[in-house]
């Protein structure tokens, strides 16, 4: 009932939707399907394939630190390549198309290489090709700093190309085509019954998106809620109803929780009678940080007089650089020890009611519970409450929690409170 | 002794000297070496190895006919690709380096996608980047046109580029690097004792590309003619000295024979027994050029009363369109039929001295007559003597015409007029 006659809808194409040449064509197929709605397309398109990888394996052949500027110089190439071909393609089913590089585009960024950010972005030229009946295929994760450099927007860059775009030319929506159908109550690798969800919340999908759901880059869903970007994730193989991210207002009801995410790549590291003076919790977590390494879910427990247990968990790709750390700050601080274990794993229930509705966390103990899973430690935010469980326990956790709030059930949400 | 101290060189390396990554290497290693001997150094660079046809071939899988412009867009991308793995190459080698794309260097060409011409070079950015004591790295074949869409200059044309890039800048030089260490004066596979040169004139070297010696475009050497561009060609893999093409003046003597070429991508035509009746041979030959098939060789014999045979060559690849053209042809004139035959080639002796100098003709007839090679057709300019030969003889042709006026000994030239 909102929806534009003659909108512009910006659709998001990542890189195994054009793998290869018959991908390809399946794309085009899909874009020139829009445009025969009537509406005004603009396709934005990663490199295909592998190809970021093999020329940054290149690149790694010949220096083992390779220079930014050139690293986007050479990385851009992969996008330009497929945003041509799929021109081509499109060309082939009978409408008129034309490639553009970021430069081209316009895009401009700061020029911080390799992770750029995007400050403008020209519609001029876009808009010129659009009203001579053009569909633009946009180069993704590329721009220009204002030297005329070429940047890259760093991982999933794309998609933030496409967000920004959709910002920049009033959009009506923007399709973000990947390999999964949509965003999942639960990995359905995980739970056998996840259903598939309608809609979601703008910082709902950002708290999936950093438990590692790995649909939506966290970068490109700011960028959308920042400037009211309707988003719709769908697949590109599987011509089913997607994912609408967007803001509560359109949604038909408020849910509870939204969603279980896991992460399996967290590591737990205790502290061992910790001396209870001033300053030592500082001294451990401002070392850590100093390297870049992101600490999460904190218990500090009195262990005994004076002494205190630290408990912790990182990131499991930075457990050896923070044991290297932490047995250098144990000696200083007087503590007994430092033990670890990566054997762990994050359970988490995402939803815009987890924190203003009463009960929830303990529904969640209370099925974690019921399987006999012993909780290790738990953090919460506003939309979010995580429990650290065995690793070799998170499958059935996540079934116990997804069961627990009926989740598989569409639009049965108020069952989830007892 | 004319070697400015302070110059600027400008490099120009072809797809297999960065074909792959020790390739890259060891072009980084010439650059390297040419700037600490205190010049500024412009390298152009092809893309790696055969890029350029994979992207072909994708592109003719999505379509038969890829539009032009998205081609550009396409291929362009090869030379990008090389030019920063060969900026970071540089660097690995302690000498700072940029890598520039045709769009940043302000290579300004025309809209002829696919085969554009340069009309504009911007020097700013290179000699910005220069000033900087940067070793600008360009993007070969690549330029923009006015509407900032990429435009690519057609086969060779990174030679036409690094010609184009040393005439703006007043390069002292320009090498062209490549797989072969020099012009010689003759194939090498074909003729034993062929010399490589020391020295050639633009118009000799112009005859021996179009005879497909295959070493320079002839793009390149007009060019470089027409901006006075001293060239020198030699090679990536072997480090010995290579061969100048400059003008006459600084050539220590005067040669009368350069070298000896072959093309056996020709084909010979007759069209037998034509009516003698003015504007017969127009409607032949225009039919042919408003197809852009070239004609060569032409030889017209009368044959009886009023008739004649004409006898002309093409090139090989245009046989079948030109079959089809001339059975249309013979029946509006009245011929009496076509005939025709590939097992023909083309031996030609190149040199400033051929034209004007009395019974050269004769020798080269001599040299054929002398070794049993029947001459099919002869044709002649201000460089060059051509005869038509049959193809199993060309070797023999070749080696006969190379030892009658020996050209394998150095400054030993007056001994070809005997």
């Amino acid at each position: 009932m909102e929806e534009k006659e003659l909108g512009i809808v910006v659709q998001k194409f990542g890189g195994s939707s054009v793998a290869n040449v018959a991908r390809i064509r399946n794309v085009a197929g899909i874009v020139a399907e829009t445009r025969k709605k009537g509406k005004d397309v603009v396709v934005v398109v990663s490199a295909m394939g592998d190809t970021t990888d093999h020329l940054v394996e290149l690149a790694h052949e010949i220096s083992s630190l390779p220079p930014r500027r050139e690293m986007d110089m050479l990385l851009s190439t992969g996008e330009q390549v497929s945003s041509a071909l799929l021109a081509m393609a499109i060309m082939e089913q009978g409408q008129p198309a034309i490639s553009l590089t970021g430069q081209q585009v316009g895009i401009i960024t700061d020029s911080m290489h390799t992770k750029a950010k995007i400050v403008d972005i020209d519609q001029d030229r876009i808009k010129s090709e659009l009203g001579k009946g053009n569909i633009v295929v946009v180069a993704g994760f590329q721009g220009v700093n204002g030297q005329n450099d070429i940047t890259t927007l760093g991982r999933g860059g794309s998609d933030t190309t496409a967000v920004a775009v959709a910002a920049a030319l009033g959009a009506e929506l923007c399709e973000i085509y990947t390999d999964v159908d949509g965003v999942y109550t639960a990995d359905p690798r995980c739970v056998v019954n996840a259903r598939k969800l309608d809609e979601i919340t703008y910082d709902e999908m950002l708290e999936l998106a950093s438990m590692g759901a790995g649909v939506l880059q966290p970068r490109s869903v700011e960028c959308a809620k920042l400037n009211g970007v309707d988003l719709c994730v769908l697949s590109s193989f599987n011509r089913v109803e997607g994912t609408y991210v967007r803001e509560g207002l359109k949604m038909e009801k408020k849910v509870v929780v939204r969603g279980v995410a896991k992460d399996e790549n967290v590591a737990k590291i205790a502290i061992m009678k910790v001396p209870d003076t001033p300053g030592v919790a500082f001294k451990v977590f401002d070392s850590l940080s100093q390297e870049g390494i992101n600490v999460d879910m904190i218990i500090q427990s009195v262990n005994s007089d004076n002494f205190n247990d630290i408990l912790f968990t990182i990131n499991k790709d930075d457990l050896n650089r923070a044991r290297r750390i932490l047995e250098k700050i144990v000696l200083e601080i007087g503590a007994k020890g430092v033990i670890d274990d990566a054997d762990v794993a994050k359970i988490s229930i995402v939803g815009a009611g987890v924190a203003s509705t009463p009960g929830v966390a303990a529904q969640m103990f209370g099925a974690l519970a019921e399987s006999n899973i012993n909780i290790q430690a738990i953090s919460t935010s506003e939309l979010k409450i995580s429990c650290l469980v065995a690793r070799s326990a998170i499958y059935r956790a996540m079934q116990a929690v997804h069961d627990k709030f009926a989740l598989s059930n569409e639009g049965d949400h108020e069952v989830v409170i007892r």
